[in-house]
């Protein structure tokens, strides 16, 4: 169960209203609008520099907030009377009603799908429309496409980094970037390659599965065994008479500790006490964190004499949590000693229980502790997965190719910040395997590729000119957004994250390993090549203007 | 003019339900709830273990935000709907009768005040109350408090490199983790020590100033200057008839390119049209970027020409930004340009033009900027400060430290995860400068150190005991919350933020320089140390009830 689809739009809209966006945006519309250019058709391109952390490709991800938030797109009166008070007083009124009629029927978006792998320099999304109404959506946009897409592609490098079938629990709300950078984190990452979350707000919103353990501080509120109440527990069949688990644990505990070799000593009271409270209220779902005291010494110990009692009277525990310390070495002697368990005290279900590891992973560990022999069935990630610490910022922009139908070109004093000019069709061509080869920038008026035809390119940040003969040819973006109206149906959260995994599974394995990828090609067709250079040129050709007056 | 307290409230409400929070915090509340236990008194500590980036303190904000939250925690009919559809089957219905009539009328907050300097390992609020709602609590405190922390001593960090006098905006709502990362992030980089922000949601809702300049994306918009339209202005005293702007432009042009032998035929024509137009709208506020094409051969000229224009109508240009290249470079030859314009043409106001730089600006290059040479007056700083960059989270915690009067401990494989038990005062000894000196965690009971009294106490993470004398003694924490109620006014953001810049100028450089810092001391009293000490033995010993039994 989840929250209906027109409550997450009403959240999203809260969330991200149209005044969430820089002054000065606000201040160029009102210098076209006066310059009665405001309805010029203008085109946009959102696309980031360089792929983040280091790897050869990321997920393109939050255009179905951007659509939401294009659809809801309206200035209300207390947003007007603000602007006012805080626009130059030179600002003419009539500016003022211009804004609270503004929507975007006149905005069109072409967009890559979303949850696609993309790669750097490859425009995600064209915003074409009224200059001043495409020129205010800008930063909003940023913002909603670019951390929705850096943490889902973090999320999937951990996915690759842990592997296909290990359990991935995302736990990372108290670390995040703001309440809402905790939810977003939530919601990209399960589209990323998580399987839960602890987030119960983001189950709530976007249906999440939700899942979580036991902490230290439910541990440590324990002391002794006298504060276990109720002390029995109902067999599972609920017929017969509710049983006392203390003493039936202890007896066992006993047991335990002599075909372990353990010293009762240093088995912690107060965490059995814990162990016991927890299953008598949820005898189903019993699965502790093991590590408050000594996981080898008492937690171990404990839960497993809490659930062999919990199995003879027919209710299974789920597993253990491990915290600290080397939770590989930790995990392959909390199997060992489920084995023996199980033969020992004719457990069976020992040898399914499961073992959780936590302890601030990073890609990096979770690389390492998949190399390394190891029990962990799931892993729980937090900071490094939410606040994407090995790169906190995707740099999506936002950039101005066309003007009236006319090619717009930034120079500026870093060449790799030059932009590249033009209205443009977007082609990624596939090779005989059915794998992405490279991913063609054309002119929209020049006709697409042909499968089976050898066409020349230049790659972006190459001076040799490429040809290369695609066996497929797709075309990347598909119209998502015009006349007010989304032109897409959405997908569902679940479908973009089976579309996630198959898009990287289509990808060659050069282009997708985590550490030195061998970069994609992104090309420029010949005729955007040529339109380049016409306009360096034309830059120190124009200004005859000067002279000529 | 800003949002009325009110409706922020409401927004942090809307972003901050109770649903916030971990999955397993209600687990362990059911737990804590079927065992007659949710009502026993606890104490939890909110404190994080480093302070952030390598530094030598930090700053404690969200508080204001927590108290918010705690005087609105309430469950509604739709989360306890969606709880019990996650909750294990085995969940008792009458938990959920609970769970609707929850709130924080038990709850009592003891805290150190908002937009204080703090230092790692001293608990920073001290939660009291039900057990169970008190566990409820961690997730959502800790959300709100983490990241409003980290990114207001970040801003504290720039602003200690940037020097007292810069100007200092921040603009980084397209980079920020999700649209409320880039809210609280305006806020509390404010709070921090910046002067303004780009983001008008944030000036809205917080009051904070906004500002803006003119982006690429408008520069390169125009190509010719036929598309100046009007190209006229009225002089500034309003009584005399419109000027047409381009031939007076044109001609200042000519005279500039004379005197800085400039080559006309590099100027580039669409962006002397952009700056006109803009001019013509905003005359009083014209401030572009002028590196779209290139700042000496072109955005230099063009702006000065056209400030001159303005200058001869009585208006005044702001200045310029500069987003690209060696950003202390430029602003020296700007300078120099705007010196030799104030007397060649006799504009005056041309040594009052300021200068902003942007450009991917970190604490580093701060740090560089400010050892050499330049003349840049505002800095805008974008990605590095929202998203802190070096080291995107603050990693605070949320442990038990009493159940029903009595210490709680968590040991830990990892020693330095465990916890210090007990309710605790906390005391801030000044030496006789007035300066703090070392943060003293008491048991509550103990009574206060006095001034001139000579105090033995044992650093945290050390062995040896100290022997302090303070010249003043501040109790750190006050109330700020009971009865559901907050017990101390709110101070506002300008007061926080003034309080920041007293709090740190009162620091001890020692403490507060930004690389390899001294650390400041935090220790315990006597009293705790042999507290830990018993509990320790206290673990080995009290094992005898399987012994017993």
């Amino acid at each position: 169960m989840a929250a209906p689809c027109g409550s997450r739009e009403r959240s999203l809209c809260a969330r991200v209203p149209p005044m969430l966006t820089d002054l000065y945006h606000f201040t160029m519309a009102y210098a076209y609008w006066s310059a009665g250019r405001h309805r010029e058709p203008a085109v946009f391109e959102l696309f980031f520099r360089e792929n983040p952390f280091g790897g050869g490709f990321s997920l393109f991800s939050g255009l179905h907030d951007c659509l939401l938030f294009l659809r809801n797109f309206r200035f209300t009166e207390e947003d007007v009377d603000y602007l006012r008070s805080v626009l130059p007083p030179a600002t003419d009124p009539a500016f003022f009603q211009f804004l609270r009629e503004m929507d975007c029927s006149g905005v069109t978006l072409r967009a890559v799908p979303e949850a696609t792998v993309v790669f750097a320099r490859v425009p995600l999304i064209e915003v074409a429309g009224p200059l001043a109404v495409v020129q205010l959506l800008e930063t909003s946009l940023l913002c909603l496409v670019n951390y929705a897409s850096l943490v889902c592609s973090n999320a999937a490098r951990f996915r690759l980094a842990a592997g296909p079938d290990r359990k991935l629990l995302e736990l990372g709300l108290r670390r995040a970037q703001g309440p809402d950078g905790g939810l977003t984190a939530s919601r990209y990452t399960h589209i990323g390659g998580f399987d839960m979350t602890s987030n119960v707000q983001a189950g709530f919103l976007f249906g999440i599965p939700v899942a979580g353990t036991i902490a230290h501080s439910y541990v440590t509120s324990f002391s002794s065994l006298e504060e276990v109440w109720p002390q029995t527990l109902r067999p599972a069949d609920g017929e017969q008479d509710p049983v006392d688990l203390i003493p039936l644990t202890k007896g066992i505990l006993g047991r335990l500790c002599e075909l372990l070799r353990a010293e009762p000593a240093k088995i912690h009271e107060g965490e059995l006490a814990a162990f016991l409270s927890y299953a008598i209220a949820y005898p189903g779902n019993f699965l502790p964190v093991i590590d408050s005291y000594s996981v080898s010494c008492s937690g171990l110990l404990n839960f497993c004499a809490v659930a062999i009692a919990l199995n003879e009277l027919g209710h299974r525990a789920r597993g253990v949590r491990l915290d600290s310390g080397d939770l590989c070495r930790q995990s392959l002697e909390v199997r060992r000693v489920f084995k023996l368990c199980a033969e020992h005290f004719s457990v069976p279900m020992f040898e399914s229980l499961i073992i959780v590891g936590t302890n601030n992973i990073s890609e990096q560990s979770m690389v390492e502790l998949n190399k390394k022999e190891n029990e962990i069935d799931t892993v729980g990630v937090g900071t490094h997965l939410v606040t994407c610490t090995k790169q906190p910022s995707l740099g999506c922009v936002y950039k101005l190719v066309e003007v009236r139908g006319n090619p717009r070109m930034k120079f500026s004093e870093d060449p790799e910040k030059s932009t590249v000019p033009g209205k443009k069709a977007v082609y990624r061509l596939l090779d005989s395997e059915g794998q992405p080869q490279l991913d063609l920038l054309c002119l929209s008026e020049e006709p697409p590729p042909q499968p089976g035809q050898t066409l020349g390119c230049f790659p972006l940040g190459q001076e040799a000119r490429l040809a290369v003969t695609p066996a497929q040819v797709t075309c990347l973006r598909q119209e998502v957004f015009a006349k007010g109206q989304i032109t897409q149906p959405l997908c569902s959260d679940a479908e973009c994250r089976d579309k996630v995994q198959r898009s990287i599974q289509n990808l060659h394995p050069r282009h997708k390993r985590l550490q030195e990828p061998e970069p994609y090609t992104v090309a420029l067709s010949e005729k955007i090549h040529t339109l380049i250079a016409e306009i360096r040129r034309g830059t120190s050709a124009n200004s005859s203007f000067l002279v000529a007056n």
